[in-house]
């Protein structure tokens, strides 16, 4: 299981509280067999961050925040986290004149090192998972997408600590497809943690249940966690409808884990099928491996390109299809279970 | 004036005939003053490239793409050409399994690394921006945001060569915050080009005049160029409405250029403004300037923020108002021509 | 000022307890001359509603939410409402299985009609105003948009008594433009009432101050509201950002009147302006009026219409410029302020 | 099948050419036994109709957009179409000031009804089905959703003749549902036609093959339409991947059909499984039929609703839950093929 800081100790607990609950949750822990790979730090409740958290305009408040993170980051430790996830919900703006948005990033990174030179400076085994959305609670939300983390993390000074918690409902929001962040984030060996759910283009903020919109969706970004065979824990961050009572709740949690699983015997149907196999070489996905310029990128090789070139016979290149209607076809179907 | 290869030298001409329109053409610029400062490619045009240019699954193609690219590149420095631009059109994919996302990354970086080389080798002096896109004419574009492409970069072998060349209304397209896009890339210090227009989210490319939608945006964006002092081109990539004539053309270029000239005005009147001056403080916006932690990120440093945070007193700093409603309204009634 | 039923009377108040209040409430009004033109009930906010009010398929439910509905047009008529808006938050679906469509239809309008009744027996001097909003809280809502509104009065029992409340951010969340939306709503003769704000599309119910996005649609709505001098009143629906104290939630209301007020101005000034009225002309914008056939529908004003379009030389007519760059450039300066 | 005018007979084709293309089609027609159901009419591809067609500003342009169409419904009915088709792709506007919105309704409809007319003159077995789409080409297409369109058909002077022809990608470029718009038509009586495809919120209008993107959302609407038992053709409109050899364009279509097929048995046995039987009780689906107010709208029954109303236990009904995260898992994993 994994919480925020605050969904075990409340806000503003005395030392001793704080201990007596830890233990009391250990001990539960310790009998259940649960365990705790992840946690995070509330810094959108609470109406001091209402301006921003890490970028906040006032220093105060920065300062609250990263103690509160670093406090956050303790707990987390103690309970034997690896993974400590950053959503800046309130790292944003409506009046734009109000923030200086390369300002705020230099305030984001200076926070997010100082976190990292915490977690170096006590020997804890624990990496950073920043997790993107681009609006909601605030108008626009710094780092909006997959991408502009990923970027973002190139600039920190130990890029290496930091890693992404991409959402699936997060980067739909904005329509992008998630299954292609979640492949981009593997390229650059980024995928720290992931938050999977369902959501609709366009919308507020659903985190519905995974696999319950955008089933095609839900299947490429299974594929591509299968296939790369990451070895990290499949998270899910959603919530049941607001028509459930207690039952409901646990069918949404039972939902959520059948349809991952639904989908991994689909992925491994996929290898298996002949026709999907066939239609694969038609589509010609696996030359996508062979490097373009062989010989490198020196001068006698892209001559050598140029020579090539010059003998490729374009209208018969432009006429050969690739079979992506069967294919995507033999998908449908195999998602429908008709094959 | 820019343009694409095929705009100049229609595709397939003879070298003798390319050598007459690019002397004609070269007349002209002489003759007019005009100049070439930025070139591209068309790699989305003809059938070839249905399945992708860089990233297509089928090497030949893809060598003929960095081929074209590598003539145009010659033709574009020929002209005085210093930025070229690269729009990946085709590089995505309607049906995700025709498509291994982590190799076409891997042929997208060595794409550009083969062009980077071309250039260091003829010792051009020519700097590449890549323009993202998130969809349209393919059902989702690789790198398909200004964040996509800058985490990208960051893989290449010349990073320092790559830029970005963010475009409004496609950054618009997702609903993401085109002035943020604009901040983020000055941030990384890869605004290697830009292009102006408009868009309204969630649509078709629109592409319309500069302004024409959006204007809270088109001032934002202008703000936060001017602000940086960016020294690039003001580059408008827009389309006059259909229903227009060729006066009706002309009235478009003229309408892009004069917004953008009213908007940098309206930019010189917000920092002159005693009103907005005093919302900014009452915003605190110049604070985000002052380091989070003044000592750094060492154990003292961090000693130092967690017992000064012990001394704050959150509920006042919670009652802070930040006056964003008055900043804002000051903006629009600025952009209103009534302040 | 106009309310919510439990705004004023918290749910579950006894007889005496709101007799109590509403007296009080009425001496407030008696004092201030504040006036309770529009009022409204919550069938959102408590769990019982949590599957529908009107349109939940439990009847149970469905009869207190109009037997609490009749409770809020008693209050509403007692304090002078004529208006009374019914936004139906819950009336939609997640779990699309689980709601008959045509059903619910069926009972959303039996409701309207109960309470159409109800008003007529009672001979209270009160309109309805139906609300449409696409998504949030519910994934779906029924009636999801003016249109949809607008079709579905027209299957009412009494659909003179029922109009609609047509509101920027609900018709903007999908993308579709608000003041055409107004417009229709007027040719339909259903403008009953308005709810004036600020929204960006595709995203979150955001309720921000009127004009602070969307300049250009909040001009237009403006506009057509006043063309056709209609004599509802100018309603504000809408939210201070949570980064303000108590000034700032004055500064938010005044900002929504101000902004309302300077385009107006802007929309008398569209009207005397001469070069936009050349603009019009060149855009034959008045010949809209024009009957397509002057001597009606019957089959000899067909065969003159056919005869007619014999002589046309289509080719001319395609040539023609409408100069929309010029007029909408004309009125983006004057929205500007620079003409 | 189904066509455009101009697909069949070249614009501008002399009377005797025109014949003979018609006489070579029918013996086609007859030979094959394929059958034209519905047509439809150009107005939108020729640069005359740039500003509109039958809402054109320019009376000659409209008096041609007419004319036109009563030529296509001539042709049509000579071939045996019974449904007439009427997109209007140009009936829009970017430039807002260009456009008197309700002037343009009016115009909008008097072109309907004088097709309405022409079609009771001569005697035709013909109706009508308008086609809404939010935007492509123009910025903002006049009637831009099913109901937009529905709420229109109601102040025709036929209203009788004219329905609807939804279209899966155009309401979905709204983010709207489009089983729920197919339900309202239904409701209404107004399914003419229907275009079936796929696509995703909030782009481009991609035509989709059937059931490819929001395969859900594809199963909703075939389960509208056969629980309705509708009558009416399944008419797909969509296109190819542009990726596509002649081969792919058969398997796009016979994808369409077999998707539509698979996921009709889907519905059945959605009726025959006794789980989802039990999930259906449990959210009480069917008690939507039952009428809140059995007694009717008099003061009788509504004294005795509210007298019924006073007894009910809120908390109690608050507190049922309506089990729709199990029903919505059982429809994924139908979906899925796993039961």
């Amino acid at each position: 299981m994994s919480f925020h800081d605050n969904d075990l100790v409340p806000y503003g607990s005395s030392p001793s509280d704080r201990e007596a609950i830890v233990k009391r949750f250990r001990s539960a822990l310790d009998e259940t067999g649960l365990k705790v790979p992840m946690v995070t730090t509330n810094l959108f409740f609470r109406p001091v961050f209402k301006e921003g958290a890490f970028t906040a305009n006032d220093p105060a408040v920065r300062r609250m925040a990263v103690v509160k993170t670093l406090d956050a980051i303790d707990l987390g430790v103690e309970l034997g986290a690896q993974v400590f996830v950053m959503w800046g919900g309130r790292e944003g703006v409506e009046a734009d004149a109000a923030k200086d948005v390369r300002g705020a990033l230099d305030r984001y990174a200076e926070a997010v090192d100082l976190c990292c030179s915490y977690v170096r400076d006590r020997g804890y085994d624990l990496r950073f998972a920043l997790e993107p959305k681009p609006n909601e609670p605030r108008g626009d939300i710094l780092l909006p997408t997959v991408g502009h983390m990923l970027a973002f993390i190139s600039e920190l000074e130990w890029p290496e600590m930091v890693g992404l918690n991409p959402e699936f409902a997060h980067e739909t929001m904005s329509g992008l497809s998630f299954s292609h962040a979640v492949a981009q984030t593997l390229w650059h060996d980024k995928l720290f943690h992931i938050d999977l759910n369902a959501q609709r283009i366009g919308k507020f903020d659903q985190d519905f249940r995974f696999g319950s919109e955008g089933i095609r969706d839900a299947f490429y970004t299974v594929k591509v966690l299968e296939d790369a065979e990451w070895d990290g824990m499949r998270h899910f961050d959603a919530h049941a409808y607001r028509t459930e009572d207690e039952d409901g709740v646990w069918d949404f949690a039972r939902g959520c884990m059948r349809t991952y699983l639904i989908l991994r015997e689909k992925v491994r149907r996929f290898h298996d099928d002949p026709d999907i196999a066939e239609a694969l070489r038609t589509a010609r996905r696996s030359e996508i491996t062979e490097p373009t310029s062989p010989a490198g990128s020196g001068s006698d090789a892209i001559a050598r390109l140029r020579s090539q070139a010059a003998t490729f016979d374009e209208a018969a290149l432009a006429t050969i299809g690739y079979g992506h209607e069967r294919l995507d076809q033999l998908v449908t179907e195999l998602l429908l279970g008709v094959r």
